[in-house]
């Protein structure tokens, strides 16, 4: 059976994740949908807010698909409009910021497991 | 330094592969920029065109960002639209039509290796 879902069929659950304000975050095919190796995640931040200043032993792959705002990538800032995407790698410290006066919509993808057989959390 | 583009920064090329009519793609994020597991390509099909129909070792999430067109995903067709996600999995046949009067935009990823090590083709 086909996984297919859409990114304008339901409203996003806000996340509950430390160093996180306004962000609203869901699983489209993860792990529990059998994907093997990545999975593909929407989120939402409200404007004023934004996602952990933090860093990770796995990378993200973000498309930006409406709003505006910023990331902060080790120590640089790049402002972020629709259409944008990006290769966050392994251990740089990244933040998401929604601080240009409205929401920040994106795709952030991530592997499924790192460092051997862990489990990435929110894939 | 941060690998970053935008969709729509440049025209895409077109893509000479066996089966495929009026397709254009480009890799945004793949091998050669040291994504560590995962490859983002978009593609273009023009109205009429379509991507090969064929199956491999290794799995597409698809992002559906503009146009209309038909997914054939084993026995089964669906109808694509702006925002639709899927999860294509391995050794599944399938073929994306533009045969909807529109072109199909859409992004697509691949893992860049598969059974324990071969290079993913287009990532």
């Amino acid at each position: 059976m086909l996984v297919k879902r859409n990114l304008h069929d339901q409203p996003l659950p806000p996340l509950a994740m430390e160093g996180t304000q306004g962000v609203s975050m869901r699983i489209l095919v993860g792990r529990s949908d059998g994907a093997p190796n990545f999975a593909l995640r929407q989120f939402s931040v409200a404007a004023g807010g934004h996602t952990p200043h933090h860093s990770h032993n796995y990378e993200h792959e973000v498309v930006v698909i409406g709003g505006a705002g910023t990331v902060t990538y080790g120590e640089e800032r790049f402002p972020l409009t629709e259409g944008d995407v990006l290769l966050v790698q392994p251990n740089v410290m990244h933040q998401f910021q929604a601080d240009r006066g409205s929401d920040l919509k994106f795709l952030c993808l991530v592997p499924v497991s790192f460092d051997c057989g862990k489990t990435t959390p929110g894939s």
